[in-house]
């Protein structure tokens, strides 16, 4: 079994924790973090330290950090002989300075703290610095996951953006509507399977051809309508942008 | 059987066409439209007719057509008997003028031409001025779905407002995630689990509480970055609108 440190306790440490701990191959023979509390999760099913200073020795360590902590983070993990990956979707690997070995193990998707993930359908994008660390992140992914991408730090910064349009950006769209829901005494579930089969559509369909409303077939008079109900500014702003975006997108190509 | 006629042959005609064939208690035993070439997707089916003058008697008339054209043929249409309804999400009862028994059956869903809905889990909203003609609508819903609401044209139209948000305006997103991924040679396929799970997140978790990312968690460098490689100032619109919207709702609440 290969020895991994996993270093965090956040939503992404605990799901890799439990994802990892289903394979043969590989073992996480200790967990870090600053907080007694959040460490309190693991230290029934493996050891947990407080001291950096003191991890085992691996031949993973895995950063599961927020983006900020984890240049500091690096600086202070230097002394350790294995490969030191960190699993952020915006974080270069250039910002792990002065590690020998480093690499990216990032896990493309939206943790939750109580919902279980099915590791298997999670792309997971790899980098490293030379083949052979390549070759034992490939080897932990693809026992993880069915969907292992070799991506680059550029290349992975895009990836995150498109992430924040089409997680957290589609999540705040539904807290608007839920929002619009309440406001009227409506009940929020009613857009749930709209939710569902706008998110499904696109495994077969293309989300360009997949438009639909106001905005794509140009009812100018509903966009009016609709604008002048919305009581917030800050929605009128996004129904504003959205719509003159679609309009560009569709008017381009008629 | 209770006999239907149905006018108008697009794709939420031909959603309603085949739901309401599947049940016992409801029949169309006509569908009309303008475009012969249309109705040959009916016509192995039932009777059809391009001539408004000319329709068959029924107890209710379902008006699946574009919302500009609810008013014009509400006209044509008011030497009719039976029940007229259109299917509009934005369009009030009102617009049917002179119409005796007018009603409102709106599904609550996206229609694509090829891809099979279940109608059962379809939220049907019905509105009627008279509680016979409601009753009567009652009945065909709960028929086709198990998920009927009394809905006003006031509320419908909040309804539809949200619908633009977390349909329209969601897909738009997708679009835009797509454009980014298609720019730098990326699978759009890479992000397909995390808008799947993006929207599953909401059966159990409010989307207030759901949200993540860099404005969430006010991180100014990342997202002045994400803004700096958006190419469309279409899309740093929309960033820039959505953005400070999180940073506002989360703002309040800290």
């Amino acid at each position: 079994m290969r020895r991994i440190v996993l270093i965090g306790t956040g939503n992404i440490a605990r799901h890799l924790f439990n994802a990892i701990e289903a394979v043969n191959s590989f073992e996480i023979v200790q967990v870090a973090g600053r907080n007694n509390k959040a460490l309190e999760y693991f230290q029934s099913r493996t050891r947990v330290t407080t001291d950096f200073d003191l991890l085992e020795d691996a031949e993973i360590y895995i950063m599961a950090v927020s983006d900020d902590s984890i240049s500091g983070l690096g600086a202070i993990l230097k002394y350790l002989d294995g490969l030191l990956v960190h699993t952020s979707g915006s974080v270069s690997l250039k910002e792990l300075n002065d590690i020998t070995r480093r690499g990216v193990f990032y896990p493309l998707q939206t943790f939750t703290k109580d919902i279980a993930i099915d590791f298997k359908e999670v792309p997971i994008c790899i980098e490293a610095e030379n083949e052979n660390d390549y070759a034992l992140l490939e080897m932990l992914g693809e026992s993880l996951s069915e969907k292992v991408y070799r991506i680059s730090s550029q290349e992975r910064r895009q990836l995150h953006l498109s992430a924040v349009f089409v997680n957290n950006f589609v999540n705040h769209l539904y807290t608007i509507g839920h929002d619009i829901c309440m406001e009227h005494g409506l009940s929020f579930d009613m857009l749930k399977p709209l939710i569902k089969e706008t998110a499904r559509k696109i495994e077969a369909t293309a989300p360009f051809d997949a438009q639909t409303g106001p905005a794509k077939r140009q009812d100018n008079k509903t966009m009016e309508l609709q604008m002048e109900s919305l009581n917030k500014k800050a929605h009128r702003q996004i129904y504003s942008a959205i719509s003159q975006s679609i309009l560009s997108t569709y008017g381009e190509k008629l």
